[in-house]
């Protein structure tokens, strides 16, 4: 089975009412893409970097509207109080293992650096997730040339998911996880608009799709379940629809409120930070607040899905220390969701 | 069938593995104490108060360590600044409906000036939310009797649920909704511990329980659909864990993310507000932060919990303009429960 | 001496280098009114309300943008989350004793209900000080019709100063203080615009003008040495320029910074807020964050001066308890402004 | 004259009534070692690096209370969610220039790890301003070696002040600037305790010395006048007076506070942070917030003079693309101040 057909919406589940963009993916809103480079060694090494890269920022346009928000700040967010700040987003987000994120920081910086020769101020924007369960983090093995690669080979239409880029070695909810992506279409006054969402996903609970509990240690039996430490979640959500600062600093607290949805410990250790921008032009005034509600629905949705396709695409990992991660077992989802009388009828 | 036998978990509905305290309430944390004033005519008026007293403020103890956390800010909150600076709790906590909040707050400070003849300086904490769908909240039909005959009234043991004090005119996700309670007792360190909730529950929605999706449009047909102005959530937490300021804001934030799991749309007119304090005395240090996942997992159990009870217990209610508001149906909540296999054996 | 005359600058005191608006007032912005209600029995009672109307606010447009900034949140200021939040003003601001903060904001209530007789839900905005060393904060002697009467006596032109509305009762630096107002006119890109300042200042600390000290106790040498409790400064900030909430918020911030100016302790009995909104029309796109640095040096200059002429135009006031707050002596003032030469020539 | 009789105080400055400790420094808190690796060749690299390295921090206690205030955002200080959320310092703090921040944040990582053999999770705190006025920051010069050196290097007894470490490029105020560094000694309760100060200076506004306005375009006539862009400032406290992270909160909102009194324009591309920390052993409880006044006052005076300090020791610094930053003229500021009667009879 291929990685795009492993996707939740293809098993029957589907998170709302309201429809997904064409490729399901954050790259469904205009001008958004995403690149990956992995790093797997087959070994001890299983880690990456994911670029989502907004093809607005360029000559004419340095800044997009942009607000973070901390659900819990047990990680690093690098850049994050100059988007308080300021309100706006200057570089490509770049995801990566938590001991590299400073070489990934430095390396986008660069790649800034490059963009504008003249240029003395720049705020790179890098997230990042403890994959140390699956990957020696210790080793730093992020090098300039991954982060340059992965925004490099930035593209638009469906996404790798999974155990690509920044989630090759997460683990989440009892099982491998990883990148997912998800989109929706809304309506705001009469403007048809996408909302998309990317999530690296690395944090602790028991996985829940369409509120059915599916915990790793009924469904896979052997698993091992020692709780990775340092478990984290980065989310970033992309968005056409007009929308200010202080408003996107709405949108990234209901991306993290989703990640209740799927059974989130919301533990200590886990570092769970939101990111949002909107790509709208400079001269779309924003919307009202009055009717936001859409956005908010949609980023809920969206969410939710990324975070289960970032489980659901991924697959089993074997990795440092001998440990391993196991995917989620689909036929057993689909047993438990249809004795539920959750699945959809499968596309 | 009376009030306490409609708790969500009397009807099988069992929030996550871990122990209730003795009445399943806040005030199963030592010391707290619940009252209530219902305003309720018969006619406009479905209204009230509620009063979370912790009896360890008196002479001698003036404040106790709390945290408030805004995880919507439309609505009041009266006095949070206050408890973001100083850290502290300084008053029973009073709910009420939104346009009597002023008159609420002078009453709470009459009360506090009474118990401190001296005193020049007083913090009261008073939420709010928008009862408006049932009740004439522009008459302000709040008296300062009302709010000190709740803080008078409030003892230990199980408070009343549903539709009463501050909970009397209130609707959530699609039905009648109200004032619910829960607890769970926990081990920190090797310490026996209690965490209390209870809030006071309006905002919109679909009903969730245990990940069952209840439609109030499926499930009473002839449900009003306009969808109330102005909901909102107040949360208390309270608990004997010795925990200072700075992470009974990690608590508060957990309980507004504790409201996605029964189905909280998170709307833009939804100020949703948690307040959480801690009763421990003042010589027992803070656990450290490496020992509080249990007291989280408590707190998203508990408040859980208590918006399924601040529905279950509720009753339909006819109020303001002829408008009625449904309670949940339970015979049909058990039969989808049970469908879908998530419903516990009936104590 | 009349009041007007006894302003920082009448006698020599220039603030900055940027000019100042016509009445060097908050009233110099466009459509700001301010209005006072004062409570003096001549005996225990020195207290009162003070109303700054923007009168931009009315049928066809509902709301500013807005936000605060808590410089130090002992004290309270009644509707500051739902600024914080949805980022406007949607209420006259209204300032008075703290002990009154709830009758005040239940009578804004008020006001604001008869002026949208279908509306259910408001946002009123007052802050307080508390005035306990020269007035019976106990008996909250601020009624509804004291508000009303300020916010309907609302006016343009130079307001009155020193110990009017809610500066009758108020004490700063050593001296008798109150209400104090300033402007400056900018120019941001290449439109004039205009930022006016109006304080109500009750705060510890040793008072600098110029950056000469000032200090009471050498200038008033049978000054009462107790320090107030609960002392405060209540700040608001009025501008033309078009900013969006997140610069209000910058604009808010640098406020209160500028109560160091003029040698405040920011002890930690002291609540010190401050509000900014935007009276530009809501087509006017925000400026650049590059272009706003004249907004914050107009910011900076009129609170200090604002700040100073709460206190020059305050005067000798002898209340509860028979303590008397003494007024800054002009004489003494000017003498050791000129031995430092920092006192321009009399206008 | 020798750089440390250059300090403020032996000019005769004497910022407030609190006596300073022994050095007079930063380090006069027990255990605070302070170091610096400073990279000038002589042309175009003006740069560095400063470390302020708690030696309580080690095997049995790798965590002191903290906590960080961001007074304008328009900068970068790496680690500052994690301490916001954990409210604990864990590593040395770094300072050094803004487009090398990263490659510090990555050397300080190298070194936490090297501490701890087997850890996984590291927070370390940089802080950064822009020196690009007199260094190309565009080389990103500062090495792993540098950052480990200043950490290594890093002493008690007084500090190397001005144009060192990671002051060696930086300008404010008009002039050179750089590191420079205070303390205060105060009783809180009844027990001696010191709070000690280090900035990084580079900003704007006009050089204010006990209210004395000396601005560069009077005293030293040929000054470039091009402000530079970028501008910030970095301020450490440490005290070993017992406070919580949430009082450190406050302390280090009043770091920022103190940058107004020596004339701080607090523009727009300022970045204004303040890190505060403290060594207090685990089991001394926090003092009562009521009992923190002393510490404030103190606050403010040590970043005050530390400020000072970091322009008074610098010297005249010719830098990239030629540009020349004076050194405060010392006779010139002398004469001003004593004709202005501020001078203190020279120690």
């Amino acid at each position: 089975m291929d990685q795009l057909s492993r996707r939740a919406r293809d098993l029957g589940i589907v998170v709302g009412p309201l429809p997904t963009g064409r490729h399901n993916a954050i790259t469904d809103v205009p001008g958004i893409l995403v690149g990956h480079t992995t790093i797997d060694d087959g070994a001890d090494l299983h880690t990456g970097v994911t670029a989502v890269v907004p093809s607005q920022l360029g000559p004419g346009r340095w800044t997009l509207p942009a607000a973070v928000y901390t659900g819990n700040g047990y990680g690093k967010l690098v850049g994050s109080t100059q988007v308080d700040e300021l309100g706006v987003l200057e570089s490509p987000i770049v995801l990566t293992a938590t001991l590299s994120v400073f070489r990934a920081a430095d390396a986008l910086l660069g790649y800034l650096m490059d963009r504008r020769p003249a240029g003395l101020s720049f705020n790179p924007l890098v997230g990042e997730t403890n994959d140390g369960h699956l990957s020696d983090i210790r080793r730093r093995p992020v090098t300039e040339e991954h982060v340059l690669s992965a925004i490099a080979g930035a593209a638009g239409g469906p996404p790798a998911q999974g155990c690509v880029g920044a989630g090759t070695g997460t683990t989440a909810l009892g099982y491998k996880a990883g990148i997912g992506t998800s989109s929706r279409t809304v309506r705001t006054g009469d403007i048809p608009a996408t909302v998309g969402a990317l999530v690296q996903s690395n944090f602790g609970g028991v996985l829940t799709a369409l509120g059915v509990p599916l915990p790793a240690d009924e469904l896979v039996p052997d698993t091992d379940r020692t709780e990775p430490s340092g478990n984290s979640c980065m989310i970033v959500v992309a968005t056409d629809v007009p929308l200010d600062a202080r408003q996107l600093g709405r949108v990234a607290r209901r991306a993290v409120f989703a990640m209740g949805r799927v059974g989130a410990s919301y533990s200590n250790g886990s570092g769970d930070y939101a990111i949002a921008f909107s790509t709208a032009r400079p001269d779309q005034p924003a919307i009202p607040d009055g009717e936001i509600d859409p956005v908010f629905a949609a980023v809920l949705d969206s969410v939710e899905e990324a975070l289960l396709n970032s489980l659901f695409t991924a697959v089993t990992t074997t990795g440092v220390g001998g440990r391993t991660s196991h995917a989620v077992p689909h036929e057993a989802v689909i047993q438990r969701l249809s004795a539920a009388g959750r699945l959809a009828p499968r596309a």
